[in-house]
């Protein structure tokens, strides 16, 4: 049962390609910056969107037809759309794959009837790990779609939700460390509330952070050693959510004795929803020691909603690299593709047009941002620009032992600081120099 | 030298009057839930908006122009505004005002100068504050406004410039200590980035944080024992502000030890900026037991800048009031007009129909939150809504005896939870029953 | 076969009633401004919404549940629906209902098949309206959802889908004439594009007007007299949706030469997300003289879709009415609730909560604006504003008989013109008076 | 008198160049699509942000000293600031400028004395002119720094305003045609509203299309043959501007019988402002034969004000040049720089990177562009989406020869559509095969 026979094996071609069906940049095996761009980029399938998406949107219904959602039976169609994500993967040279539980498994009847159903496709998946290679990036739990999640999962204000939504998790771990996974991700999209009318903002909070040390004592207790990874989001589902962006997730951690325990898993779209940049997330993320993983669909500036691109802008690519090169790389994380196609984009062949010119763009980015850091002019000039704190009353400041008094008498002899340029329009020459 | 000899002095007249220049809410010594109105709204005029602007724009120069502001000399021009800031409270009967450094006091053509300009008036200010019994909310320094924290201040590339925010602070500490201000603000206008191209945001953070303990031992030091307040923006001027919001704030504070020390400035026109409403931004604050003060101007959610409005809409005053009420009231801290009068705006009188209306809808929103909370009905919808963890497993999870295995066991056994109404239309229109 | 048994009928009690299920405000029979409130409102239910709205939305599946939905065999469904539609009017004294072709009757195996269960239904709808009263306000058809509708309906780069949606918009029509409807309303759902890169837009909006002309033609052949209404929206579900807003709108049907033939189908939610107040848009389309009709449901200002909630805000329907009693009223227009209930509103009681407060708040807006009209102050103030034209040189200005040299000769004689206040802050204290 | 002693004449170095002083893609003389790059690209310098920007902005005074604004005569300061403008044109190779009548010349004391200022600074640019051969891409009015058009200028309520409006545009016209202008520009800053409380908006517009009727009969008069152009932008200064987009403007020129006399002058800031790509609001206008002129200055999409920031981004410049050598290039137009520094570029070497990027970006884009249309496969797709309204059912619609009856026909004959994939990702990919 294959189901990409019609299309070819993608493969590196370099820059003069002209089969769309080929990689210009993305070269496995390729050196870079000491790893291969393998290493460096840790791609990642989304089982959700590439293989059961269907185009559907608020307004119209699905458009997008695959031979593996065929069956009737809903285990039947598990099975076949498990061996399509692994197929896919070997067909476009995809080193990892994610899912949710209710991804890769239909829930049953019954809360046990779902863990079983989990359980078989688990156990397929991790026979076609052997076979293929394909390994899991992380794995997380649908505590959304289902109509008891309305009101959110661990910050339901029904007990009975939280009990629910534990009980899932629980097999969802279960199931990420059967498989081997990297991480575990907590993406709360509906953890957070329509309207402050029927709120309690703090008890929500605190019943989030419950149930996320009780997962915290569940991975200890099961030897679960991938890493814990929460993905901000702002809103949408809810109005609003409360992992809205990396900054404040950071401070819920610590707020809740949490931030030992968890990174981020910072997604590009959610980045520019919450009013940020990408890079800015990458590197609040970084800066804290707390950059976990990487979702790299891009949204729409112009519009409102997550329309979950593939990414396809190269300054974004290279600025994400940079981060990523700077700050010792993606780890155990990776760079997952949390990205759908576009509603018209109705031919088998779109999806994998989608994930070689997201492969491309990554790849692309990673060889400009090594190029601009062995250059060295962009950090020579930041080097410069924050060198007053390398000696003199700057390191007096930076190694803590300045106060109030000692900085005044400094002034009233010293005198008004000189103002420096901040170069912008020069940096972003510099940028394009390199793209 | 009476500036405002032309305008009657305000009234509470009640809500039949039809006289603009009264209060039709606003009754000070009206008991509400235990305290006067006066209590409870703890109003403070803004001297730089209120008494220097000008109504200039980024495309249009100084259109307003006030009888105080005539004198050619700074230092003349200084001691009128103070007056004329004065003789406005008492004419509107507000009990606090707000001051930065530099709007009370013009900069010198050295740092001595500054300061001992910023002395004089201090000295003139506390007089008037004994004749009239007006008193100081709070004071902050200028950091943004002058050319040499073009690139921040305490977060400056800059370590000159990094020591002469700090010269400037304690200053600014010491004349709010001196007129016995309930408060000290520190809004990081300039405290972020333009581009990431030209910034270390780790170094900066950690400089920012150096300069808020120096604060801290200074205000510990010279006995300062007014709260210390952050002021949330996410933008404007800079691109990227580290305040970005409540959420972000505590989460710094915490990081770096600072929180204990700290509450909010919660400003109603930055909470929309940032995609919150301005009660999300109050409740968070809150919630974290740190809602110190607010700045209740409000924004233009169709404008994508700071309009610094003054508030006019009940259903917002109504909500802040309601958070308010139910985390105890403002404490130390105070309603703040951080708000200036639109450009076309032109006449003196505005400026009191301007207060007056900021006033009064307050006030309307205490009376009709206090009605809210009499009635009960809101709250014990909330109540019943998560009356689940009052007992059983809800409990249980609330007391932090559960884990996934007893919860898995617990859903095994007790099924499928019940969904319940979130009721959001009922309670939107219950809402509107009180107003 | 009954559907709201367990609800009482909805009757208007007065503003001090408690009764959840009961008016407020909203009191057909009441006269204001010479007719009645209900001529003035002229209600009306939709039904996708409101009868078959299920609480989807992107991130999971449906909620909410109805007794009317439970058939198995849809022509049987869209029989129950119709006869819910009625009943759920008559109880909550509604007197319009909109709908798609597809809302009412289900798409058949074969276009002829969809035509025949569409009059199947019509017929029926027929005799509920003569059995109750309740009629329709205007008809459209559903160009949006079906996949083949995927790149547009008349924009389409098919031809063969051109001719599809002018088939069903034929029999569109021919349903809403047979059924007495007041209009016939085009929204162009996916008449926009997603990228440039595969589009010609040109081609695309000529093709368009080159379908609205035969939509022109078709109803003058059949004798259908109702208006046409075009609905703008900038966007969603298409990126870019070519009736972006009035303005846009107007000049669009101007360049084609179908002015004459359309009015505005204004939507608060549309309007927001244009970037525009739903007054504006209103004043838009009624300064030309082309506001036919309006659906009343509002967005949320911080998020970036169409919420479609039930209106709420007093603020947004006193200026809503405002502008039509001052443009002469509705017409032959409605105030369509094009809302959903959220999806976490999962009680039949919801449905009834939700119309009420939105009937109340526009019934209370109304009684608002009737108050300010009558009490004349503020349109005073504007009439004042603008005085220097009805005499001297603005007279000669507003006849058309004035040019650049004439007034330049002026100027020189006359110099610098004198500024005088918008008196902004006055007038919002003023509109909080009425309130 | 030499300004920019210290900085070299930019010449073209080529792509490989690392000298920050040169053009790595912009070669005047080179020829594309058989024309010169300088005949393309047409560029302009702003008087007012080059020249005059100083770094202010709405939290912060100016930052940006130059040494042709250090006279204390504002005559003096004009001229020097005009001889400064001319050695930076010819020291960069751009061909052109552009100014506001109060940039180039100080306002005097009285309006005689502002025209007399205006004159002999315009004498002095002819001289200039002359001297260097670079020209005047076109000239406008300032109407909306003064105080007196607070309020507006044609659609002032004041009708002294909008006489001084027009006094003051027959002398820019005057200079505009004395200095040989290719054409003259409206941008309405001011015509807009801050609140309809105090507006009417229909004798606003009314007004603001007799001025404009006025403008083409003194264009007539004095033989003026440049071209006339409307710059949109939606808000900023005001709350809404009513040249909100290129579609409003164009439907208000329609309405007002002005559309023969104007075309548009696109700002790739106020698209985004007002939601629309830049390459959106340029395909609108030259779809209607109306793309006249372009500011090329870009927004920045997660900030809500107009930042003007230089053009950097490839992508942008690449889609704006295919829009334009699609439609026959930009005419008597050009592409005016409308970008400011940031605050932060306090260099005078800040200056001519800022200028030498935005070059270089659009020359790049021209060559991507140019060679996007030489290899067709970009068009050839779009040709094809559209290929079956080249015969058959698609060429009798286009042909205006079908009706809803025949098309109707003709489905019941030829069912269901095929769909068929817009491809938006495999375009996505072929365009970044370009840059």
């Amino acid at each position: 049962m294959n189901f990409f026979d019609n299309i070819p094996t993608i493969r590196y071609q370099g820059p003069e390609a002209t089969d769309p069906f080929s990689f210009r940049y993305y070269d496995a095996e390729r050196m870079v910056a000491g790893k291969t761009m393998a290493e460096h980029l840790r791609f990642a399938v989304s089982c959700w969107h590439t293989f059961l998406g269907t185009g559907q949107d608020i307004f119209g219904s699905a458009v997008h037809s695959r031979s593996w959602s065929g069956a009737n039976d809903p285990m039947e169609r598990a099975r076949m759309t498990i061996r399509a994500a692994f197929e896919f993967c070997q067909k476009i040279g995809m080193q990892y794959y994610c899912f949710h539980d209710r991804d890769i498994a239909p829930e049953g009847e019954t809360f046990a009837q779902s863990c079983k159903n989990l359980e078989e496709i688990v156990k397929l998946a991790g026979e076609l790990q052997k076979e293929t290679g394909v390994k899991l990036l992380w794995g997380t739990a649908n505590l959304f779609s289902n109509p008891r999640f309305t009101h959110g999962a661990s910050t339901n204000p029904n007990a009975h939700v939280f009990a629910y939504a534990a009980a899932q998790v629980k097999h969802a771990m279960d199931a990420t460390k059967e498989l081997g996974g990297d991480g575990y991700v907590f993406w709360g999209g509906r953890e957070g509330y329509e309207t402050l009318l029927n709120t309690d903002m703090k008890k929500e909070q605190e019943n989030l952070a419950t149930f996320l040390h009780m997962a915290v004592d569940y991975a200890k207790k099961i030897g679960f050693t991938g890493q814990f990874l929460i993905e901000p989001k702002p809103k949408e589902p809810t109005k609003h959510q409360y992992d809205f962006d990396a900054g404040t997730v950071l401070g819920f951690l610590r707020a809740y004795g949490l931030i030992d325990h968890f990174k981020l898993n910072i997604e590009a779209n959610h980045a520019t929803l919450a009013g940020h940049t990408f890079a800015h997330e990458l590197t609040v993320a970084a800066s804290a020691g707390k950059l976990g993983s990487i979702d790299v669909n891009r949204g729409d500036l112009l519009l409102g909603w997550d329309t979950d691109q593939f990414p396809t802008d190269l300054y974004e690519t290279t600025q994400a690299m940079l981060v990523l090169l700077q700050h010792g790389g993606i780890g155990r994380g990776g760079l997952n593709f949390d990205a759908k196609l576009r509603r018209g984009s109705t031919d088998l062949e779109d999806l994998f047009h989608a994930h070689i010119g997201g492969m491309d763009t990554f790849a692309r980015g990673l060889l400009v941002a090594d190029k601009i850091i062995s250059d060295g002019k962009l950090n020579d000039c930041i080097a410069k620009r924050y060198s007053s704190y390398e000696s003199g009353i700057g390191k007096t400041i930076r190694d803590g032992k300045a106060d109030f008094d000692m900085l005044e008498k400094w002034i009233l002899e010293n005198g008004e600081p000189k103002l420096m340029s901040g170069r912008q329009e020069y940096l972003e020459n510099l940028l394009n120099c390199y793209i």
